[in-house]
């Protein structure tokens, strides 16, 4: 067990960390493009959606786009890659049942319940880039167990700015040494450490695909490395 | 059964509404007077207590103060109240544990079984001007069932400014009458019914003590008024 006393709160990234994206999305839209003979390669299609985030995101954090939610970002990313992709057209209710499949993403097997156990000792949250009615939707779907969520919605600024690590830390009335972010994401747990956070990385070696290759082991001095929430629960000493 | 199918979201007002804070911090100021030794009439200390509330928020409300959040507001009426009623000087420890009983407080027997079910059925968040640690806090002490905190302290408004509601049905990607305020407080359903939310009446006649004088019934046209959380539940076709 790892003595981390001064730790209150845990505050967890969402998309990878807790849910995969990427086989929920694909599972969902290859049903979708059966039901309407639509032909596509969907796993192609979700890594170019996910990797459309990233870009829209930078956009707004440089002020090249005013402030939207990811909700919005997702919803134009889509419609430039239905044209990339070649889809025949989608009706606004298909195309909003789409974008919505952000929010119903299937938690990764053990997190329902190491969540529970990590509830039971911790104030728990999410920090996510995800909008705050797409993470409450999401953590009702995916069975994440947050006391609230904090999304870069409600600060106006996405991650890694530090607005966002610091406005969840201030919220809480907490110092930033008492708040441990819970990542699967090296970029994010460093952006968290240099503002004084504590930082536990989670292995999620096939987020992004069989052939993944970022983000495969912890690459910096963290306070935890685990490969699931349920070693998290066992080192951090939570719950039943 | 009542038939309000558009609400996807219940948002609880959560002093008197959720947790009984009269009962609650007088038994543990009146505890603490015991052990140091301090005699006070504690009923008639907590009553003028939260009888500061209004007063303080309203100079925030109108500019007279610049935004503080509800633990900073309830630190100096303790300080005024402790002048006021003539207490010994207080050690910071003691006045920090003092100040934070409001993050403390007892449910109404009902609520956490209640609310449990609501929760099965609706989309659940604090709608409170409580500051989001206090809520988080309270949340976890009283078993009250939210999927996210929303709290005046995200909009640097106190209830009843109307940015307060808009701003979680905003946050919510919601319209207005998908999203009913559940209180014990004629004042803030009107706030609320006045902005287009639906508004669930819930009566609590002891909150203000056995000769409470207001908000002992409904005074304007709500979707719905019950006796508790339970009858709430029940009316709304919620959990099992």
């Amino acid at each position: 067990m790892t003595a981390l006393p001064l730790v209150k709160a845990l505050l967890f990234d969402v998309f990878g960390t807790l849910v995969d994206w990427r086989t929920s999305i694909a599972t969902d839209l290859r049903a979708f493009g059966d039901e309407r003979g639509i032909a596509c390669d969907w796993y192609a299609f979700v890594d170019a959606w996910r990797g459309a985030y990233v870009p829209s995101m930078d956009r707004v954090r440089r002020g090249t786009l005013p402030w939207q939610n990811l909700d919005a970002l997702h919803a134009a990313s889509f419609d430039e890659l239905a044209t990339r992709f070649a889809l025949p057209p989608v009706s606004f209710e298909d195309r909003t049942w789409i974008v919505r499949r952000w929010h119903e993403l299937a938690p990764w097997p053990e997190v329902p319940s190491a969540m529970a156990r990590l509830h039971a000792s911790y104030v728990t949250g999410s920090l996510s880039n995800g909008n705050v009615g797409l993470l409450v939707d999401l953590a009702r779907f995916a069975r994440l167990r947050f006391d609230t969520v904090f999304s870069a919605e409600l600060f106006r600024h996405y991650k890694p700015d530090p607005d966002v690590y610091l406005g969840a830390v201030a919220l809480l009335g907490c110092e930033p040494g008492n708040v441990m972010l819970v990542a699967a994401h090296n970029a994010d747990l460093r952006a968290a450490q240099a503002l004084g956070l504590r930082a536990a990385f989670v292995a999620r070696p096939t987020e992004y695909g069989p052939s993944q290759e970022k983000d495969l082991a912890p690459d910096g001095d963290y306070d935890v490395a685990v490969r699931d929430l349920t070693e998290l629960a066992d080192r951090l000493g939570a719950g039943a």
